[in-house]
């Protein structure tokens, strides 16, 4: 730690090549890790706080883990890393020629980090395509706050449902739509029946929340479309033997309070309205608003749900100084999946390395190493594809499970998930059900004076 | 689990006399348990699904433990209890005279809950004295939204003197505030202490975290009021080794978004203002809400904020089949700490169970047996006052810690609460803490046109 130097918080004053890196996801970290005692200052510039550890934020979501398990502060993950700093703020635009990085705090003020390399992994946000209102009804699946959001509507619904008198109007708070069926999607739909069948199974008079239905819909003709036919095929008979109803080729076309709309994606666009108090969306991505800002100021265009391309050496096109990775990048078709942004990290910091210690710009182009994919069904279910590895069913899961723990940031939090996954196993509870309203002032009048929209998502005053 | 009944899903139709309990607090529980087997149907109403073990709630704020491992979802801790069903819902009033109470659903309907007998343990809340527009700069610490906000504050703090370049800026930022010197604020007032000297000391480049100061403000001539003066004596001690400064003798007069104002008890009336981006409230507690309408339609008067008065069995003068407990009652000036309302609530499930088994009204006088209190002060120091015995110190706090782990609910959230507290003693870290802006669309765009304020505390549109 050093004292504070009144001039200079953020690295202005300083000699030595300046890293900035936008993101701290799994590229951001990557990236900054990689650069560990290289001759260089790096910058990791931060919305939040935490690292998220993205494939678990659907066992926060349903009740399993807490938001530290499956987080860490990125001030602590990268405690040892001494030459990296990390700032909160959020990346509002860059001066190309000028080569700095204007931020903005939370307060609403702005500063500058100024770069020699600028390495850009600040991801993909949840797309309503061009449907923002859905969002009050139906919460994605991309932070923390999504997290609470979903698990205090799957919870109120259950009470709501417990608390009515006839059959008709517990309906709709007893189904539970998905949009999307990919891994997040099918991930969510098996938990929902899990909770409904084991956590909350016994704890209802009025209600069996066994009959609870989870509506999974779905554009394409199978769920999971990045596995193999098989697997795929083996998924889904997991989702119909713990009953979530699989509804293939249709479209979302209208997300309201009480019901969701689809369309049928063939020629005779069939409509279908299904009452449901609780839609999640997982039905696809975009990218982030400062992708267009730098878009703009590189003078290249936004391509595929705002993504930008990149040299093979993961360079933004004409700036060699620049480049874009994870999620955001687009690149031969590669997935957004977090192996291709760790990897894609390693690649650029080992570029910015190779550079410092040679000279000369190193412009090794990228090489993606397919690792294989894994996906949670259900209990006991799980699907893991790599190389000529091709797992469903218990191995599948118990792999699944070894590699998630593998990878979750620092031992507290494995040992603390292996705990909680132990416990639910054998217990059949979860231990993360506490609700919250969002703030404290809806939290004391929880009741008085809000509508059943803001208490599903409540929203600040703007 | 008993498959719905149309018409009834709140026991209107049961013959067996009915027992509403208003509130799922230390009091509301332990009458619920105590009305086991007891022939009597049993509805326990509370405005939250889950049950919050509050003497552990300051360490949720202050990133030590999850919501999950200092509260139980209301319906797992009563599963085992046949004859008690648990309802979400807010007791708005009551009708006295043909016994129905009526409570609201959070969409805004309202349903009715007949009783025999009525239970009151609805608990108190955060009082700011006539100055309501406090909450939003300063936060309470009676609920788990609470603790969220708390955390959220002193984490952002943290972050924004990072980034500011001076240090008269950054002062204000490092300055926390804690009105109230009682338990809840000197446990706060030391925690954050804590956080700053061990989890975040290494973590900053620009500010020495260690430098937080930490003004904990009390109107009375020494914290802890309720210990005696040599465990009182003690307590300050600590709280002066570990950097908090003590302010006695001094109202808190104005709060705002930079700053608070105490002025002297004394003649002098001296006024004095402090610089401060985080203030948390800890001064005073009133009775909710529903008590005015429960004293009016009772034909009683609120007394000592709120409170209701009530007979040595804790009926309500006039009103032999409705109890008050815990906090909200007021009787022999019995503090409003979680014993009185364990012992109060199995005092009336007992009164209630003898007088079905009996046939005629049971109206034992209520015997309060002090089995002590115990505050926690500092990393190895805690406060334990028992009949004869007086602790500080290590014995202390090894004893506080028994206490607390023995009374929270389950196992698994007191062995994970002993895994949480043995790995920060460890190793200087928290796990918790994560921090979430209060709702899915703020989170998505926390940046963008949000203000400090709006951040600190997220206030739902109305």
């Amino acid at each position: 730690m050093t004292t504070a130097q009144e001039s200079s918080s953020l690295g202005l004053q300083r000699s030595r090549p300046r890293v900035v890196i936008v993101g701290g996801g799994f590229g951001g970290i990557y990236a900054a890790r990689r650069l560990r005692g290289v001759d260089v200052d790096v910058t990791l510039l931060d919305r939040g706080t935490s690292h998220v550890f993205q494939p678990l934020l659907y066992q926060c979501a349903t009740g399993l883990l807490s938001e530290g398990e499956i987080s860490s502060p990125l001030r602590h993950l990268l405690r040892g890393v001494r030459n990296v700093h990390v700032a909160l703020g959020e990346a509002q635009g860059i001066d190309a020629v000028g080569r700095v990085l204007t931020a903005s705090r939370f307060d609403g003020s702005t500063f500058e980090l100024p770069y020699d390399y600028l390495i850009v992994a600040a991801g993909m946000r949840q797309a309503y395509h061009g449907h923002d209102e859905y969002i009050q009804w139906a919460p994605g699946m991309k932070t923390l706050d999504d997290a609470l959001a979903i698990r205090r509507k799957l919870i109120c619904a259950f009470e709501m449902a417990e608390s009515l008198p006839t059959a008709e109007e517990r309906r709709p708070w007893l189904t539970f739509a998905v949009a999307g069926g990919g891994p997040t999607g099918v991930e969510l739909a098996g938990q929902i029946r899990e909770l409904a069948m084991h956590a909350l199974a016994n704890e209802f008079q009025s209600i069996d929340p066994c009959e609870a239905r989870v509506l999974l819909f779905h554009g394409g003709d199978r769920v999971l479309q990045s596995f193999n036919r098989k697997l795929s095929a083996a998924a889904q008979r997991t989702l119909d033997k713990v009953g979530v109803e699989t509804h293939l080729g249709v479209h979302v076309t209208d997300v309201c309070e009480t019901s969701i709309e689809t369309t049928a994606k063939n020629a005779a666009r069939t409509k279908k309205r299904y009452g449901a108090r609780t839609v999640l969306w997982t039905a696809g991505v975009e990218a982030v608003p400062f992708a267009a800002a730098l878009a703009n100021a590189l003078g290249v265009k936004q391509i595929q749900g705002g993504r930008i391309a990149v040299e093979p050496d993961l360079t933004v096109p004409g700036h060699p100084n620049v480049w874009v990775i994870g999620d955001l990048m687009s690149l031969n078709d590669l997935p957004g999946v977090a192996e291709v942004a760790m990897q894609g990290g390693r690649h650029v910091g080992g570029c910015i390395a190779r550079t410092i210690e040679g000279g000369t710009p190193d412009r090794k182009p990228f090489k993606y190493r397919d690792l294989g994919s894994a996906a949670y069904i259900a209990r006991r279910h799980a699907l893991l594809q790599a190389g000529p590895i091709r797992m469903s069913g218990f191995l599948g899961w118990v792999s699944w499970g070894a590699i998630h723990i593998a990878f979750l940031a620092g031992y507290r939090n494995r040992f603390g998930t292996l705990l909680n996954w132990a416990v639910t196993l054998a217990s059949r509870t979860r231990r993360e059900r506490a609700i919250t309203y969002g703030d404290p002032e809806s939290a004391r009048q929880p009741y008085t004076d809000l509508t059943t929209e803001s208490i599903a998502v409540t929203r600040p005053e703007r």
